[in-house]
């Protein structure tokens, strides 16, 4: 009995938590081709700042905490050439530039949205292992 | 009809697209936490390597493309030190070391599908892309 169990175990351990080396080959590929495009410290960051509406330089500066001007600009430039932000530029005096997001970073929502379920998570179980740790008071 | 057809369609899409200010940099606090710790390039491709199974460093460096020796151990020890590997070292002759994914590497898996099924969505996206400019045969 103990025997079959751990065969059982064995098997279901290998289905649920091992992927084939083909299936773990093709996710690899994928989720390089994913960070290539939405990888680094800033993309997500600035894409969910426009989530909440069009913004300009400065506004979006001041939204995304510690971003340096320069590399922001970069990073605006390379979301507008994969197509995922637009610039609009209203002529008039002065003259005003927005960033938008587009029609195709709204394929990103699943990806944001596990993103942020897992940090919360992840902060709830830092504060309370933090807890845990702290010296009880007498 | 048309008028309040165009009031809801106002309200769903201030719901649907354009989450509010607080709401917003909730989600940027959020996928801040969870970029520290799994942000960069190579972390999540890392735990995707020994989701297969364990594995040993020059394994590891063989199945994650284009990682060098130096930057693959200091991220093994940033993962080891976040709870997310255990580096198990077997004694004997020759010593063999192997990594492991700790049980809280799986609350990944959320993140890592959809990363994945969304890299994989704009993988096919940027060849149909190309194939539509490619210039056509006579």
């Amino acid at each position: 009995m103990g025997y079959f169990k751990s065969i059982f175990m064995a098997v279901s351990k290998t289905r649920i938590e091992h992927p084939s080396p083909t299936q773990c080959k093709a996710t690899l590929n994928a989720i390089a081709d994913a960070l290539y495009v939405i990888g680094g410290k800033w993309k997500l960051r600035i894409i969910v700042a426009l989530r909440e509406g069009n913004k300009r330089f400065n506004e979006l500066q001041r939204v995304i905490d510690g971003i340096s001007a320069k590399v922001l600009s970069a990073e605006l430039k390379d979301l507008e050439l994969n197509g995922f932000v637009s610039r609009n530029v209203f002529t008039g005096t002065p003259v005003i530039v927005e960033y938008e997001l587009s029609a195709y970073a709204e394929t990103l929502n699943g990806v944001l949205q596990s993103l942020s379920e897992w940090g919360t998570m992840h902060r709830e179980n830092v504060k309370k292992s933090m807890k845990k740790n702290e010296p009880v008071e007498a």
